[in-house]
């Protein structure tokens, strides 16, 4: 599909491991030190990153988890980490250092020590 | 592919974070106050917000979790909150919130303290 | 895509809030009163209804949960109704009300019912 | 998107209730009186049938459920039955019964057993 | 949609069963005696394999599970084994089998000892 660039020029579309999403240039640049803000930030910006080649349809390509970027975004649209309950925190932590979002690790790193104390409370249930 | 927006025209195509919901405009207005109404809202509407851009399909463009986006637009269609077993609340009410669906909120913040008294219960079974 | 209508003339595409589905006329058929079977009856049928517009694929747009149509459509394919653990059988049963699929309802609320006992049996657990 | 058939004469793509398989045909031969390896065995084949028509990207259309015809492909792939725990083991019995596949069913009975004792165990835990 | 393939030549696109991954050359070398690293190698290496016929998007096919890929494919990107809670660890081994990676097969099998072992505990919780 061809996008009019012009029109949606404050959009971004990623292709991470294979998984399109869209979201806003200024969703992107919420934690500034982040390889997300570095890569997408305004040419003033001193630590700025050339971005990834660009997939056919105009996605940035990024060599990661589909599945654990989501709560990433997520907390970059509304500040909230929020985990469904199937989801490893473990997988989001793993994202969570790539792309250098460090606020977002002291939560997560919460969460896998809740889930670690639950698993052990399970299997000392007998 | 191509549409043919004389016959559609009552079906809107959103692009909620990369993924592509279908609705009918009637489902949008449900809730007349909320962001998505004032979107879609006809011109003799007060509090008519001009939607965002549309990406090449024709969808509009909207830079929030499309999971937790289901849940929402399921409720605009049959005015019931309806969770699988592994969807944490506390992500539907943030796109509540978001989308100033005021009426789904008090439904919402006691699916979350249900789940919050449970995982307390758990916890504490040993 | 392009299809070549007269060789899938007995295939149906549904366009279910933006997830396509395909599956055969004899399979919506199934249950004669139901809205699908009057949607797509041939023209002797007394209850015919107007099926809805179609998207730029040739699928017929229907605006519902596609999650919860899934069940709905693999007992229309071989009478079971068969849920997954953590699907929410009263998202299922709202559809099945939507599309009118009577002989489905009572064995949705017999699961209704099993899952609310459940989880009060877990929440009186300690 | 076009496929040059001959450089992938092998592998086919199949629409199985609107979602998308590729797999090989020596997979799908598998099991040699099963459906799928009748519906896409040679000519040679006594029990040959014919395969069912094709959509627009050249798939074959199976009318029935994309999410249990996973773990029976998988299967064909290599010969374990391997279900995720949210999975009905009912929903891949009917679906082994449908496309033939005899050898799978007495491990879909033993897991739908178990099943059904463990829910029995969890009811009666308080 | 047309990939620019100078651009983007460290990026290997797979189909595997049907489903499309983007990941680069150097993930899939990360372990230079599996499958994947053999299959993606350059010319000097001494095991080299051809890699598979092509999709019509320039994907290389793979008849495998998808689902039970994408931690195979995190594994290769950061060295960790992280399944969510729903995922058999089943699936996980049978693809680490089939790729040749043989330095994840030890902690799937830990993992498995432990789903299994709680499983046990849970049958004998009455």
């Amino acid at each position: 599909s061809e996008h009019n660039e012009r029109d949606v020029s404050d959009w971004i579309s990623l292709n991470v491991g294979g998984k399109h999403f869209m979201t806003s240039r200024s969703t992107l640049l919420k934690e500034p030190l982040s390889m997300l803000a570095r890569m997408f930030a305004d040419e003033n910006n001193l630590y700025l990153m050339n971005p990834s080649v660009k997939d056919g349809s105009g996605a940035y390509l990024i060599d990661r988890s589909p599945e654990y970027f989501e709560p990433i975004l997520n907390y970059l649209r509304h500040g909230q980490v929020i985990l469904d309950g199937n989801v490893n925190p473990n997988g989001v932590l793993e994202e969570a250092k790539f792309y250098g979002l460090d606020s977002i690790i002291p939560q997560l790193n919460k969460l896998i020590e809740e889930s670690t104390n639950q698993q052990g409370k399970d299997q000392s249930l007998t």
